[in-house]
């Protein structure tokens, strides 16, 4: 759809798009550095930047985005995954966990995992800034379920789930390292969804 | 006990014992690393280390104990570890599993654990390395269970175990992170138990 293309491209200017991108990307990880999740501006990133903070929601949806490509090198929106991971009933949301968060890593080959654990392990200030990112993500993701504890349970489907990731792209136990997506989400989504929503005390 | 001190110092020679398992410590990262777990031989570490092979035993308790200290730096003997994981019925070895390595990995205070993710997550020999250690000791713990797909459970344990490690002593998510003992067996030996005993296809 030509409509949906870049503004600036549209309007017939400089391709400035990717300088433009690559100049936030660039910002966004000296800020969140120095600032953390929570203290880093949308304006303190752009200004940094040398662009206008419209482009920030032009480019990456907003602070989340923006976040999850330059710090985390994810290759999808926070937001748009949220919205896959709401869809549908309470009883299913571990299984949709699971399916979602292994078919995006093994679509990356792994590599985005790999990436995030070295950074969280060799430096504790993306650990801060991760934990900021998780919290919210997983809050907005899991408080409309209603149970109790929601802050023990998001930690309890994060130790799941970061285990995962740990076992099947950076350690690379076999089988699980091999093993399908399908094997994983009967195996592993019951344990998200009493997490979630069952018996934990 | 006096007759349970070194046997090196109860005879009266040279405190040479701390040297020897220095020396043995070195030569075996080095040995691990060249040849893998399965391929380093207790007689080419000793014999780096200038030693005689009977002080690995001595000092050690063999080749597991050696790796465990040298390599994963854990302060425990893994053998003395299997001991006690299996001296129960089988359907709480899921809960003696998480209540004894978060024991050890707290009384650590999680530097061990730290230490082994930055290893591991920098260096695939090491992986390797953790790998064979791992699929010898937990086929040891778990065969005796007589579960089906004994590497696929195996393996879906130490993803459980190694996501608790690194939300609680690496990303330090809280409240995890700061959570009484009990309160995180309560909620994740069932997780343990349903991988080892459970319905898992």
């Amino acid at each position: 759809m030509s409509t949906a293309e870049p503004t600036s491209r549209r309007r017939g200017r400089r391709p400035a798009g990717q300088d433009t991108r690559t100049a936030l990307i660039e910002a966004a990880r000296a800020v969140f550095a120095e600032n953390g999740y929570d203290g880093a501006t949308v304006r303190a990133i752009a200004t940094r930047a040398g662009v206008d903070a419209a482009m920030v929601n032009h480019w990456f949806g907003g602070k989340e985005g923006l976040f999850a490509r330059a710090v985390l090198e994810l290759p999808f929106d926070p937001l748009e995954l949220l919205k896959i991971l709401r869809n549908g009933p309470d009883e299913e949301l571990g299984e949709r966990i699971v399916r979602t968060f292994i078919t995006r890593w093994d679509g990356a080959g792994g590599g985005v995992f790999v990436a995030l654990i070295r950074s969280v392990s060799g430096n504790e200030q993306a650990g801060q800034v991760l934990r900021e990112f998780f919290q919210k993500f997983f809050t907005a993701l899991i408080s409309s379920i209603g149970s109790d504890d929601i802050s023990l349970r998001m930690t309890l489907c994060a130790s799941q789930m970061v285990g995962m990731g740990m076992i099947r792209y950076v350690a690379k136990f076999e089988p699980l390292a091999s093993e399908d997506v399908e094997v994983v989400v009967r195996a592993v989504a019951p344990t998200l969804q009493r997490y979630l929503t069952g018996e934990i005390g």
